[in-house]
């Protein structure tokens, strides 16, 4: 029986894919991957391509980027729709995302459109969060430890909650929010315990303490900030 | 320069390790390993068995497993001392790690120890929270949603906050606390919107809703519980 993967290809470095994911690579008919611009390929394409056999089909489709969930919906559908078709066609499809198909990616919205109807499988990916703790060989959390996970774009008031009641905070999307994040956690005397990676396992990665930001600063839209509030302030490197 | 690498295998399946987590156990010289009982080989050894070369060194180690820190600190400290030596030595030194090293792993307290004297590396491994969504092909967090992780052994203040203001809660460890975790689930009614996902990705994987279970059950010690919130109940496949 053919099925539908959501291969997650990590956060950039293409050595994080795993052993699943290159074999599952293997078996495909079809791939879809994300199209960043008209003719161009995605990140999550160029992580994979030293895996991609050269007489794999690709089907490059566009996803909008956009707030307008109708818009968005529309051409989910109609991709969603094409990938039925190409599944009940026996055929093996595959879809590329960026990190863990599990964390904020498009990848669920596809797979929940599709749930009845097809078999689906994910191939779960090593997520930014992960790789950026790997990076710094700090714990994400220890013990008794609890970690949150939320984007910078969330209510402000379940910002602040975050950063009030766990130990460990990861922020994500934190260019979209920089000034407000900052102000948030320098009035709380965060901001030294506040770690930010740019472009995460890319070759643009840089690394550098909240502290050691200004407040009006732009940031790529790949970056993250991990909050640790333990004793100790945490090291860029 | 030789490194210690702490190296993260995944939670079971043998083909979810990274490329770089084989990789860079091809070029150990020395792997350290934990030991579940005397003579007998790890779960994290047992996964990465396939990707370790016949003439590599292991040295198995025993780690306690017991509430007493000074216990625990005094054996980390000797098994960190006989790392840097090897480290020292010009041998690159392996720490296998189940799941992801920076998810409440054990390697985090010997890196510590660590940290200011040889070079450090950690590679980043799936967690089986990565793995319990991919196994249910369901997210575990859209859009502007929060995800929160933490143990069962937790406060239970801690959990019940993480339950009330939170849309997607992963609970590791359930089955050491599970009568009062299931408990407080089912003050809220959100018993049918919690999945318990018992020894994920290995052989004896079981997914099942905790309204499934009852209170009084016993679980494996590798079960985990993913709590969603959305507007639907959560299915079991």
């Amino acid at each position: 029986m053919a099925s539908f993967y959501g291969i997650g290809v990590g956060p950039g470095d293409n050595e994080l894919l795993t052993i699943k994911a290159v074999n599952t690579i293997k078996k495909l008919d079809i791939l879809y991957a994300p199209q960043a611009h008209k003719g161009g390929r995605s990140v999550a394409e160029n992580i994979a391509a030293p895996y991609l056999p050269a007489n794999l089909k690709i089907k490059r489709r566009h996803f909008p980027m956009t707030n307008d969930w109708e818009k968005k919906i529309k051409s989910w559908q109609e991709i969603a729709e094409e990938i039925a078709k190409d599944v009940k066609n026996d055929n093996n499809v595959g879809f590329l995302t960026l990190g863990d198909p599990s964390v904020y990616s498009t990848f669920s919205y596809i797979a929940e459109m599709l749930a009845e109807r097809i078999d689906i499988q994910t191939i779960a990916g090593i997520s930014s969060f992960s790789q950026i703790a790997a990076s710094l060989s700090i714990p994400l959390m220890l013990d008794e430890e609890s970690l949150e996970i939320l984007p910078a774009t969330a209510d402000i008031t379940q910002l602040e909650k975050a950063i009030d009641l766990n130990d460990n905070v990861v922020i994500m999307k934190i260019a979209t929010r920089f000034a407000q994040v900052y102000k948030i956690l320098e009035q709380r005397d965060l901001l030294s315990k506040t770690i930010v990676v740019e472009n995460a396992s890319m070759e643009t990665q840089k690394k550098q303490r909240l502290i050691d930001y200004s407040v009006n600063d732009k940031l790529p839209y790949f970056s993250t900030a991990l909050l640790k509030k333990g004793n100790k302030n945490v090291k860029s490197n």
